[in-house]
């Protein structure tokens, strides 16, 4: 009984990454670099690629804004003149709580593939389901704002493992809060030892800087990723 | 095809109903009222517990705690004296993102029923699927706190309407932020109108006596929920 429930799991997530090798293949084929970008509800997803993404020298960028209803966060960021696709979960995928290879190959034939050199998906806000999904990303970016306690490490570490840089936002804050930056940084290399993270804040706009450089050295394929 | 697919997801969530209707008989027959406790990861739930749980007059508090794994947040609450029971959905569920009638009632009969009148589930942190799932609570709680943005209930309006009373919470930081509280709560109203808010800071105790006293109320019966 529980092998047959293992196994099915299996074959769910095996299906999921078949279809995300297709998006890879696509994806590759129009030379375009592909970043998966989580984190919870609220922790700044949106306005770290405000602060960005009309700006990366040389790399021209699109987005696929993935919600599960609504296009608040497309509007935003079409205010900057980049190519953003929308792509709600309620319609047709059952309101879920994670984007999946599937949703995002549905999005395909929407992006203009031919005209960027870096695709942003903003994954839905959830700290569980969305890391356990490829959708053909060359790399995973998670944020952890520090109003969300140090906990969050051990509290959610696939999400945690399943990425290639932690932006640990929200640092304007730390003199108002409770929160020990140096606890958060130990507790993240305690379930991810060594990942590359930046220290900032979208707000004041320290660490921006690194995070700018950072995209665009994945979008001018500088950088060998995953 | 669609059809299909309707009705498989309908007898999932049937099937959640009818084992939360046992888990409502059985607290029931035991005279405990029963709370789901929602949010977002980092929202405040554990410290707006630790604030109130030990200090209901006349109340007898236990809690149900619910995380994808670890028990920071069980071993933060027994150092209280109250009884503390740890459910994790990685431990034969998958490591699913939220609670469901049938993982609650495999906790139930580890939880003290007969000596306790307030059973408090805190629910996994995400604002999407535990809206979707009734335990066989008598009231809905969610905590909304201000550092997620004003346009949460929009983004996330199922979690906003499947709660009887939303808590407002971190206020101390709003000096800090680029947040509007009355935005905040003109946006609640736009999802969910005139349902109950309270507005406070697990940090500084603003608006802690207004929770302690809710939950009292319902913890001693003399409130109607749900």
């Amino acid at each position: 009984m529980h092998r047959t429930k293992v196994r099915v799991v299996a074959d769910a997530l095996d299906a999921n990454n078949t279809i995300a090798a297709a998006n890879r293949a696509d994806f590759d084929r129009a030379g375009v670099r592909v970043v998966n970008f989580m984190s919870a509800p609220g922790a700044g997803k949106t306005t770290l690629l405000e602060r960005v993404v009309a700006d990366l020298p040389g790399v021209r960028v699109g987005v696929l804004e993935g919600d599960v209803q609504g296009s608040m966060d497309a509007d935003r960021l079409a205010g900057l003149h980049v190519p953003v696709v929308q792509l709600n979960t309620d319609g047709g995928f059952g309101g879920e709580c994670h984007l999946d290879a599937n949703m995002v190959r549905s999005a395909i034939p929407a992006l203009p593939l031919d005209d960027i050199d870096l695709l942003i998906v903003e994954n839905v806000g959830n700290l569980v389901c969305p890391a356990e999904f490829r959708i053909g990303e060359d790399a995973r970016v998670m944020v952890s704002a520090v109003t969300e306690g140090e906990d969050k490490p051990l509290k959610y570490p696939l999400m945690f493992r399943a990425c290639e840089l932690v932006l640990v936002n929200k640092i304007d804050l730390l003199p108002h809060l409770d929160v020990d930056l140096n606890h958060l940084l130990y507790n993240i290399d305690q379930v991810h030892p060594d990942v590359p993270r930046i220290v900032l804040s979208a707000r004041t706009g320290e660490g921006i800087d690194a995070w700018r450089n950072w995209l665009t050295r994945i979008g001018a394929r500088e950088e060998a990723v995953v």
